[in-house]
């Protein structure tokens, strides 16, 4: 299979691109060969499909479900009960509408924590976006807890194979307030001897990091670095409250930082991400949603936007999260994070392509393409996405995307009724 | 002329909307009557259509021209040297691109700033929209440009007779910083005399605080009390740095107030607009988008997530700024800020109705319409535009479209090189 993008923006100049298999094999002007397909690029722009670095993808069942609250009685009253009747068919549907939604937005890779894993790696294999995924582990320090995840995570280990190369699994112990030491220590253990990557929540509010002071006498970085924890296959969602110490950790031992604007401002988490720090410590940057239940949506268009915005009004400086740096940030960072040789157009990459609709007034006029993606444009703003080679969408239209959107207003519709 | 739309989803429910003439006639399940064109709303729900309470719509001309700078270099190195270059032409093809980018995002009401005045009614006019416009006004306290400016205001209310009833004139003096007392207090004279509205830049930044203190004595709520300039009939864009006793003030006297965080956020502003404060004080908040040079794009979708989302954070409080009283700010203001009866879908209002495909990923599930629109949704979203009982868009196709965006983007090339 080979499809021949012609004449599409890139890199400022009309070029053509083609892909063979899964992989882009050739750029340049005027490529001249037979291709399974060819697509017109002209009115369109050429950029990698984006990285969602966090999130929990079936959580699309519960978006608008319960706004405007405090944290605990949102998650107590509302959330969590309602987590809990979910079926391994519901997780399914909902990771389902999670890939549409995020190929709809230009989004190919995901990172993803959830219950019922092996219904989210159908989804994704199936939906034929890119997926690391992670089952949530949590013992709440009970060794009854422990071993049942150590068991769920190895069968869930052993079930993977089944599936395509996009859909890799990795750990995910949930936090360090919700995992023990042993627990952690096992996640750890079992990772490096599988070769599997690690993400974990970290410092999303000021109460954890009061928290583990207390419990271990250490900020959260130290105490994980205490347990040989951190390595440059470990990455940490939201991050908001690190020393300087703590920063100096995580780039010494190489773990990557996913930063959820949406989430963090929506919950009142916090705003003061340290994204210049960070960025001088030579800490990789990468950007998610996290759940929609807390930011609403999957489009990392608009998670580039809020970044962005409230990075500069955060530290009081509009030069800050520059268009360029902010585009990267959600592109450029998946090899790091995931291992998946992608977020580049560029020979010899993975084939994980999206082309920007330029005929649209918020795309008007194109003094400068970056700026429009991360400033004005939004995920709708996507006409075409191909992942692994293959096309996913085409002219904004997915195949089976009304199935999967009646099939959750129905899970909706029963599951506050169960 | 009449319009039927059947089985839409209108608070909560499936009903019709019958439109005659330019006014919503009738509303209720099975409305049974003759109409000229009938819309069928299944799978849409009806939403009023949203008022950006503020902006410079022809700077879409510069969207991306120069993005994070300091405010000064921003201002003195590039938008003011390509702002002088902008002929009555380019501004008329700069409005109408930012009428068209509004309709695609479900905005029909505008108050607008800017130079060219003529231009930017004769493009709100054919457009279809509604717009309450204002000259930018500014003397820097010298009498010859204050006399200049008081003929073009004068020559400006007699010209616009010409234009429809949803073309409305109003005073946009720029600033107290730019504009002298003496003109400041003829601009208050003559929109009484002529019964038209006010909007001035307002508290946007610190310095300008500052400023007004160490020339005047006063803080600038206090000094355009002083001047007898306050009343119902204004209202003032930004307001990020007002005191206790300003925001008193500001609701006796009955003035408005026009948040705009996309652009306060980007030039790092500030973000501690008082919501609570203002809304506890009865004063009427309403959302804008400023310029697209400052915040790139007209989305009065993501506008709302913008003040929602950096509301709760910067107060840190995920109770604030709550999905419905966030909608009603972009909807239901637009009588008190502009004196057109519209922004309510109810008996005996303006006909200006958008329809929402509720067929996306990002409105599924529909637990919450005003939290998926507010949260998860953006202005592509829109499906239909009616303004003024006229269809402007459907199925996301606005007439003429196509010329708007070539015509801006060849200005854009021709304007860097003038």
């Amino acid at each position: 299979m080979s499809i021949l993008i012609k004449n599409v923006e890139l890199n400022k100049i009309k070029q053509d691109i083609l892909i063979e298999g899964n992989v882009i094999t050739k750029i340049g002007c005027g490529i001249e060969c037979e291709a399974n397909k060819i697509i017109d690029g002209s009115d369109k722009a050429a950029v990698p499909g984006l990285t969602n670095g966090h999130t929990h993808a079936a959580m699309t069942l519960m978006r608008g479900y319960a706004d405007d609250m405090q944290l605990m009685p949102w998650l107590e009253d509302k959330i969590w009960p309602l987590e809990n009747k979910l079926t391994e068919e519901d997780v399914y549907w909902g990771a389902k509408l999670a890939c549409l939604e995020m190929i709809k937005s230009g989004t190919t890779l995901m990172v993803d924590m959830y219950h019922h894993l092996s219904a989210t790696a159908r989804a994704t294999n199936e939906m034929g976006i890119r997926g690391m995924l992670t089952f949530a582990a949590f013992d709440f320090d009970q060794p009854n807890l422990s071993e049942k995840y150590k068991k769920k995570l190895e069968a869930y280990y052993q079930s993977m194979s089944q599936y395509s190369d996009r859909v890799k699994f990795a750990m995910g112990p949930h936090a360090i307030y919700t995992v023990s030491t042993g627990l952690m220590k096992w996640i750890r253990d079992f990772a490096s001897e599988h070769q599997l990557r690690i993400q974990t929540h970290l410092s999303e509010t000021k109460g954890e990091v009061e928290n583990c002071i207390q419990k271990f006498g250490m900020r959260p970085v130290e105490y994980l670095k205490s347990i040989d924890f951190l390595g440059t296959d470990v990455s940490f969602a939201h991050c908001l409250y690190l020393n300087d110490d703590e920063i100096k950790i995580l780039a010494n031992y190489g773990c990557q930082v996913v930063h959820n604007p949406a989430s963090n401002l929506k919950l009142a988490s916090g705003n003061r991400f340290r994204f210049t720090d960070l960025k001088n410590a030579g800490v990789t940057i990468c950007l998610g949603t996290d759940g929609t239940s807390s930011g609403n949506n999957l489009d990392m268009y608009e998670t580039m936007k809020l970044a962005a915005l409230n990075g500069k009004v955060a530290w009081d400086d509009p030069t800050l999260w520059k268009a360029e740096e902010t585009f990267a940030v959600a592109s450029e960072t998946a090899e790091t994070l995931t291992g998946f040789k992608t977020g580049f157009i560029k020979e010899g990459y993975l084939a994980d392509i999206c082309l920007v609709n330029l005929n649209l007034p918020e795309m008007t006029p194109n003094f400068n393409l970056i700026s429009n993606l991360v400033y004005s444009a939004n995920g709708n703003c996507i006409d075409t996405v191909i992942c692994d080679g293959k096309v996913l969408m085409e002219n904004r239209y997915v195949p089976g995307e009304e199935e999967i959107m009646k099939k959750v207003r129905e899970i909706a519709t029963d599951m506050v009724r169960r």
